[in-house]
């Protein structure tokens, strides 16, 4: 695959190619198939476009040839527009004629089961021997604004008049390709290319976006997810983009499969691939956001708002408006996201009486119909723009954006260039005004729930983790339990506290132990995970006569309930008093690498999925950021006049654990400590159970 | 106040009125005071209007009078627009000429501190004595849009050709009628009657609705709240809607406050505002939506879907679409609604394999271009609304309806009528065809969050509480405290299980049990509710001697503890075996009426904010509903192989409790069984400690 192309070559002869061949090109207009030659016609693409049909020789009035290989040059792309099994055979002729990029309409692949896999395996072999790289299968194919390259078959880009802009969009679904390129067209948002990646046998979304990373003309980029695969890329691409300061947004399909599913208790199945996306793009420094409107709204925000470091404080919004009712609503779709609005610092207050402006006592500054005055609200802008009490200000504003749509929103585009991000929600229908704004780059929000949605996904958007390894290299397979013995062994080498214990061979005399009654006796092996359920484990043990009894029931227990099983060893642990417990555990997600999650442990950690995910490794800033995401760990933090637990040392093992996911040598495919016995403030916390399981 | 108007007569002067005197009206038309009057004019209403204006003799070239009192008749209607003091001067003299309504433009009542409220009670004062009628103050007036009555300064009524239509909107806050007129305009759903209530100091939202109920041109009601207040009004308003199977919907800030707020324990502070409004509309037969658009989106969908039962299955939802990306998400934000997509049967799949059509095997049927046939659609869409296995379709369309809107809408026009309530989303930009489908009444969303939120909330609307009282009368206050044992008493009276006890006075002998040891004593008074906290509870207690020490303990704690604090009796209690612990609660809310609480109790219950909360009294079905919503007594359930628990019984004593809530002789203020004892399934549930508040 040495002369397969990737980086800016790979953008040119995908994005920008100086020839284009479309191969299967319907002459019937009415066929999906007829669609790219008409669209390129009409949207004046001004490179050479090649009509490949064998049976005609013309096609819609222009020139077709019969294969690939009769065209007079080798083209930069194909667009591949014939059912699967003719798709496979065009692609074999791109790859032997050294075409750099082909795309793939059909679909048949591998969402169509095992045969379809095949063909999908076919493809990739294909690729991988000619180097001709692949967009798709189940492409729509791409669109390049500047370029007037309308390579698609999607209906929506039949509409002439596209509107040019610097927004990149990469999108699982090829429809909806345009319908954001029509709900943009209605904001007077833009884009520079729109490209559907179909099911990335090959290119991914990743992949692609890195390769364009240098184009000016691209200011941000979208992204329509529907699965987190090629996550490698993904990550390579973001935190390049971070770097740039290019700002990147996501919204990603499959929220609702983690809200209905009930996880189970041990970190594999906890880590709902939703929760995992959500660890994946937080850490690479991507916006995700929840509503569909506010993806088309948010890359101007994005790009004017600081990032958010671990251990800042919570994001604070000022709102300035002249409808109370409208500002209610955008201040309620914050709250509920963890966003606090705060009125007026003193200092601000008195420079706004200075001004003039009766600002109310309010958490909002409402100015209501003084507001509609252009010298009032910019007045009351440019104070909160300069006020330090606010990480972002927020201008909402009523019926008057309907009526005079150049006065009303003429003090926010006149405020928007100064120290703090400034946003603008709109709240009757007033479509002028929002084109003004987006013309003018005012973020600018139609409804308050993107407009909520939106500002709290910017204000809550991360640097990518710097400690982030890109290249998680290819960790060996086939998963191999070890025992809980050589789990704390692993332990103490990366320094991660434990409780005392001794193993102790059941056909021998009890040594003397190293430690103080009470204790644990429990079964040793590598082979056992469930040990309780099996009358594995004996509590509490206070002296030696008991420890003796406790390892005879231990035997008589494990041999009744797993005939065939011998017990061999015993691990005996001193019992500890804590004033709580913590479940960490770290895993290596297929997709996405290595991650770690913190929880509470026990029943409630199941029932109301409480616990907090990062990719690995973490620093130990946001270790103490994931446990302040768990509810359940409050009752550590003097919760009621409880005992405050030592939640510092919940961190630092959290931090240890989370090095040995990425640690190559150790290859760790999945550990958990459960429980991690948290003793009280200042007096640290002990692992007292593991599952580990190393890669053969 | 024998001559107030009210009901139709109401409704005739407040809403359709034959003349009206603007008071105050100004001649300066850049004023908010002057627009009343153009905007009348513009609109063409063909009642009397009067001009009161004691500075001028004319207005905008029309006659003006000085005083309400010069005017040749009595107006049905004042609207006065001057400042405060002024207003309420101008109320006083309606009352004297019996007028029937005046509307309040000015603020500077209750909302601006005591003196305020001082204000407010004069208004108040002045219209129980003469029988006026209050609209506000702080309204902006109303719109009857069949009337051509724009009695309004807000500057949205300015614009022409309001269009016209079946829906009633009341709202807290002026300036949203002017923004939800606009937003209606845009999508072809037009208004029946607007009207901005204000601080609602005499006519609230629940009595206007209600004098509108009669009216056959109103085909459903829309509202934007601001806070619960006057809901018996609002009670007794939806059940009649309900009757009449006239829809109603709600829109009401405060979701962020319940979110941001940490509950404590205890029934009343539990009870926060936004969860009680939730059971207020929810028990009342309202639908309340969580989006602004879906508010707008609504009624229509209200309109064709039967109301759920207590004890029905969760909803389900078929999609038929011709875009899979558009469809995923919808299907994604029916999900975390917790509305389950649910694939063809057997049945259906057989039909549409008949009819031709390709379902794939999927949750949804993706037609994909297909779909694009009005033959295809058409089909798909019969099948599925005749499918037993659907509540509800949902029709999901492409780029087709921004290209064909015509074409591409009508297989679902053609289709609205059937069996199955059938809603369709459209995922381009396609002005054309969501006023087209409004036009032909399928109700239809513009977002995939709207779409999400209005038929969740549709599908999971109830009938109002068949037990819901809506008179509660006027409870006395004062509340006064019951100790313990009465507590018991009043439990046993209306057949509440507790557990067994003996009152002991502490100088005389300890009498013989009824009941075997072990057990709990703990110090009996009304006065102290944190009995643990002083010293007051000892357990367990084996036998007499124990018992005997442990009274001793209990009154040296207590009266160290509580200096001057006399320890008389002491209250022993027979200690239960349990398998888990639920607490359940009553309160009168001053807003709402008496309401019904259920929770696990503990710390979890306070950190995860779960419990579910109704108006009282409730029956058995909807206790068992209650039950299903608090997370944590899955534990009681039989969740991972734990004892079951006996949730009938704890559903028993939620009705009893809810009972106790409304019964007008007992007078309860508050009442809290915290914890009761659950015993395994089909052993009971016994209160075990009680705190109760009755009216003095």
């Amino acid at each position: 695959m040495s002369n397969a192309v990737t980086g800016q070559a790979l953008a040119k002869a995908l994005l920008n190619p100086a020839s284009v061949a479309l191969v299967g090109i319907s002459n019937n207009t009415e066929k999906t198939a007829a669609r790219p030659l008409q669209f390129l016609r009409r949207a004046g693409f001004e490179g050479t476009i090649y009509n490949v049909n064998p049976a005609r020789e013309q096609v819609q009035g222009e020139q077709a040839y019969p294969s690939l290989s009769a065209l007079p040059e080798v083209p930069d792309h194909a667009f591949i527009l014939t059912n699967t099994e003719q798709a496979i055979a065009a692609v074999e002729e791109c790859g032997a004629l050294g075409i750099p990029v082909a795309t793939i309409l059909a679909g048949g692949f591998s969402e169509t089961g095992s045969a379809g896999v095949q063909r999908e395996k076919r493809l990739k072999d294909i690729a991988s021997k000619s180097g001709v790289r692949l967009l798709g299968p189940s492409s729509i194919g791409l669109v390049n604004v500047h370029q007037n390259l309308t390579l698609t078959a999607n209906a929506a880009f039949g509409e002439p008049g596209l509107p040019k802009g610097g927004i990149f969009c990469a999108s699982h679904s090829g429809s909806l390709i345009g319908a954001l390129t029509s709900r943009g067209r209605s904001r007077g948002i833009g884009f520079n290319t729109l490209v559907s990646v179909g099911s990335e046998c090959d290119l991914s979304v990743g992949e692609i976006c890195e390769s364009t990373l240098d184009d000016p003309t691209i200011t941000g980029y979208l992204l329509f997810l529907e699965t987190s695969r090629n996550a490698e890329a993904l990550k390579r691409f973001a935190i390049a983009a971070a770097a740039r300061g290019k700002p990147v947004v996501a919204y990603k399909l499959g929220r609702s499969e983690a809200a209905a599913e009930l996880a189970v208790s041990h970190t594999g199945a906890l880590a709902g691939e939703d929760s995992v996306t959500d660890a994946l793009l937080r850490d690479c420094g991507i916006a995700r956001v929840d509503t569909f409107e506010g993806l088309l709204e948010s890359l101007p925000l994005l790009a004017k708002t600081p990032r958010r470091k671990s251990g800042d404080p919570r994001p604070r919004v000022g709102v300035v408006t002249t409808t109370g009712g409208g500002a209610a609503m955008a201040v309620d779709q914050l709250g509920i996201r963890g966003i606090d609005i705060v009125p007026p610092s003193e200092v601000t207050q008195k420079k706004l009486q200075a001004a003039g402006i009766d600002g109310g006592s309010g958490r909002i500054l409402d100015l209501t119909l003084a507001g509609t005055q252009y010298d009032v609200m910019k007045s009351a802008l440019d104070t909160y723009c300069q006020a330090e009490e606010f990480d972002l200000v927020l201008a909402v504003v009523g019926s008057s954006a309907r009526n005079h749509p150049n006065l009303a929103v003429k003090p926010v585009i006149d405020s928007v260039n100064q120290k703090k991000p400034l946003a603008c929600f709109i709240v009757p229908e007033a479509p002028e005004a929002l084109v003004l704004l987006t013309e003018e780059g005012v973020p600018n929000f139609r409804t308050p729930e993107s407009c909520g949605d939106v500002i709290a996904s910017a204000l809550n958007r991360r640097e990518p983790n710097p400690e982030l390894k890109t290249a998680t290299g290819n960790w060996p397979s086939n998963p191999r339990p070890i025992d809980e013995a050589a789990a704390y062994e692993l332990f103490a080498e990366i320094g991660l506290p434990h409780a005392d214990y001794i193993v102790v061979d059941v056909n021998e005399p009890i040594p003397k132990l190293t430690f103080d009654y009470p204790v644990v006796a429990k079964i040793l092996s590598s082979e056992i995970s469930h040990k309780t359920d099996i009358g594995g484990v004996v509590l509490p043990i206070h002296n030696e006569e008991e420890l003796g009894k406790a390892i005879n029931l231990i035997r008589h227990n494990v041999e009744k309930n797993l005939p065939g099983e011998k017990v061999e060893r015993v691990l005996v642990q001193r019992m500890e008093k804590s004033v709580g417990e913590a479940l960490i555990g770290i895993k290596r997600d297929k997709d996405v690498g290595p991650i770690v999650m913190v929880a509470a442990g026990g029943i409630y950690t199941e029932l109301y999925q409480d616990r907090s995910l990062r990719l690995a490794p973490v620093n130990f800033d946001t270790a103490m950021e994931m446990i302040g995401e768990v509810k359940a760990l409050e009752a550590l933090k003097g919760f009621r006049g409880r005992t405050r637990g030592d939640i510092k040392a919940i961190a630092e093992a959290i931090v240890k654990l989370s090095q040995l996911a990425v640690s190559e040598s150790h290859g760790i495919m999945e550990a958990e400590i459960n429980p991690l016995m948290v003793m009280e403030d200042g007096k640290g916390a002990l692992a007292v159970d593991a599952l580990v399981t190393v890669s053969a």
